[in-house]
């Protein structure tokens, strides 16, 4: 395309690099920035560059944190003999939007995926298996990563490396989703969820 | 939502303010950052910041420029006696995209809006009629605004302005889209175009 300025184009080569945004969404971003007051791209561009500068790790669960220990894992109110093992900030997240889960977090910041080159050392697999030997609370782990193969074989790697300990070890239900229909259910969910099918 | 981070919250803030952005995609897209080498944000907001900060408006046509005067009015190339009136510079690019307009162009930076409040003197209005009054060699002017309630309100108000002046003056043609379907054309595009059909 033949931008209007070199400088509108290096901003939207470089807001295009985003995930979901192309060169025309881009185009519109940078427009709107360039009719809004400066205060707004000021506010934006700061908000980023503290966000990647500033924001740590929780020494813990290895969760996003502003602080060494984050707010979970400081949290007295939280039940400290469960684990929920989840993939990345995002699980938490939607973990805790429901409100049913009074226990802590363990966040591997990915899963094992050979098509990506993540193996279980990227992961923060060792750091788990360190967190229970030296945590005689921790009574119960539930493994809450998303059904695809990535996810199994995480589950599957994570429930090896657990064998060692006492461990009461689930993974979150799976099934047809509340609300969902029977009729649009795709055929591996369908069958899975006869398998484990639950008394009533 | 129950952030991990105030650092993480302020960004999801700053960036959702972005139009077409919501909550979630913000998030999603500051975990991105997060996950991100340095450089990237980096480059990102230093691109942002420029932008903002440095672009300029070329004195003679409105549109975004890096100079005084913007690249296609400085051009030699193009033709001087016909002048496009557009709304802003997205509708410059798409013009140049066709590569069917030589003539130079009048960026008004936006169309009369009442409900907006927008009136004529927040436009480019009265320049373009001082550029036309102080350049002889422009003999025609393309209304090239959209189509809606604005752009016609907006292109009628040109109109009257310029009739002082010996110009030939039309606006882009309106009809049913090249490769469209008559069956999928709401009535008021095919109505029009049966009242403004052309000789075959």
């Amino acid at each position: 395309m033949n931008y209007p300025s070199k400088l509108v184009e290096d901003a939207v080569n470089e807001i295009s690099r985003l995930p979901g945004i192309g060169k025309k969404s881009a185009l519109r971003l940078a427009l709107h920035l360039l009719k809004s007051e400066k205060s707004v791209t000021h506010n934006l561009t700061m908000a980023i560059t503290d966000l990647v500068e500033k924001t740590t790790f929780c020494k813990v669960c290895h969760n996003i944190s502003d602080t060494e220990i984050c707010r979970i894992c400081d949290s007295v109110k939280r039940d400290d003999s469960i684990l929920a093992i989840v993939q990345d900030t995002k699980d938490v997240l939607a973990i805790e939007n429901t409100a049913q889960y009074q226990g802590k977090y363990h966040v591997l910041g990915g899963v094992i995926s050979p098509i990506q080159g993540i193996g279980p050392s990227d992961l923060q697999i060792d750091s788990l298996v360190e967190r229970i030997r030296h945590n005689d609370a921790i009574k119960e782990i539930i493994i809450a990563l998303s059904p695809t193969m990535e996810g199994d074989t995480t589950a599957f790697y994570i429930k090896k490396k657990l064998k060692e300990f006492n461990l009461k070890i689930s993974t979150i239900a799976r099934g047809i989703p509340i609300g969902g229909d029977l009729e649009y259910t795709d055929e591996i969910t369908l069958g899975r969820s006869i398998l484990s099918r639950i008394e009533f």
